[in-house]
């Protein structure tokens, strides 16, 4: 098994993705978001890209069957019922819901990475199970980090690199490149305090900035949720 | 000042890269032969993205005032006077001439950040020389590591994040993004040992699987040559 991951977010270009796992992260927040979400009960996500988009899908589906989530700019968009932070996802208002969601990083990361043979999506959350999955597939890998507007995202990359770390703690002879071993190197400096790197993060800064330090604490704790949802044509599910 | 690194190699695509100063870094190991070779006294450093150029760029200079250096696969080029490691560029051969350098990674990035406003020549041998430099110029930065192959390459970015640390140890109120913090992050991780990121390295792996292993501790060592050469004019020159 192979591990690679895309430290800038960008269309892969890489020719076997159809034989990869893909696993996209963006911790802060939209995989964060889909992960709670779908914990809490909620149906399927459809992850759009514009928020004109949002509002059209949400017309085709009956009234009353469908929550419209996300953020611009961090924040929630005007008309929406729910903005970015996982914590509003509760199973009182999401369970037994479709979620469009659109965000600036993260439904665009999954757009790039449709083609990948199977596209889990991961966290902190669900850390451990998107591992033991990853172990149970058995095939190389491409992990997908969703940065912060096209740039490298440090979350994201030292989320990855726990999973590596995970990983290839358990399966001997896994194959690692320069980057997923700096990814894997990135985490475990962060091991010991994971809310450090999102503190230190742009990202990060920009969320306390902006009255969401909450949510860096919610993020970042590392294996609360045992689900692994999937994007496949265009809908996220966790089974 | 700002400090960004490009973690991938490709074109920058920065519209304000003119107004920034660019160091480009490929420690395994063509900006490790040019600081070396112009520390011995070669005269200038012409970098060539092909053998044909090369070839054909010694043509148009007086007979015996020239040098073909480079590799392919890490291997001296037939026909070629000299091939990529360091080592080789010693004052008895290199004294007075010109250089006519072709390698996979290092000339091609030279190409990608010409339009900087001034593109440094960085190595380990060099880095204190350089980060001295960059605080004089007191601009912008750019480091931009050659990478491995069009891919992420470690030795490169702890070289890069060697030099952000001397920098922002130096210089209050240094401005870094995730990528620089990380690059910064892993330098101190091989802080106390940096030979060992040479040979964590997958280039580095396939250079001493090559029998150039004697060329990992001769790059890895800092601060060796003072010199700051400069790229201009598609020119490499100390001065």
């Amino acid at each position: 098994m192979k591990i690679e991951i895309q430290l800038i977010p960008s269309p892969p270009g890489d020719q076997t993705l159809s034989k990869k796992v893909v696993v996209v992260m963006d911790v802060l927040r939209a995989t964060s978001v889909m992960v709670h979400a779908l914990s809490q009960g909620a149906l399927e996500i459809v992850p759009v890209a514009t928020v004109e988009e949002a509002f059209q899908k949400a017309g085709t589906f009956p009234e009353g069957t469908t929550l419209l989530g996300g953020e611009r700019n961090s924040r929630k968009i005007e008309g929406f019922d729910l903005g970015n932070s996982p914590r509003e996802y509760i199973s009182e208002k999401v369970s037994g819901k479709r979620l469009i969601l659109t965000t600036t990083n993260g439904t665009r990361a999954f757009h790039f990475v449709s083609s990948g043979e199977k596209v889990l999506v991961g966290s902190f959350l669900n850390i451990g199970a998107v591992a033991r999955r990853c172990l149970d597939l058995d095939k190389d890998l491409l992990l997908f980090p969703s940065g912060d507007g096209g740039n490298f995202s440090l979350e994201d990359t030292v989320c990855g690199g726990m999973l590596i770390d995970q990983i290839a703690s358990e399966r001997e002879g896994v194959e690692l490149t320069d980057a997923s071993r700096a990814a894997r190197l990135l985490y475990q400096r962060f091991k010991g305090n994971l809310l450090e790197a999102l503190y230190l993060s742009c990202h990060g800064k920009d969320l306390v900035a902006k009255g969401f330090e909450a949510d860096l604490s919610f993020c970042v704790q590392p294996d609360i949720i045992g689900i692994v949802p999937m994007f496949q044509n265009g809908l996220i599910r966790s089974h």
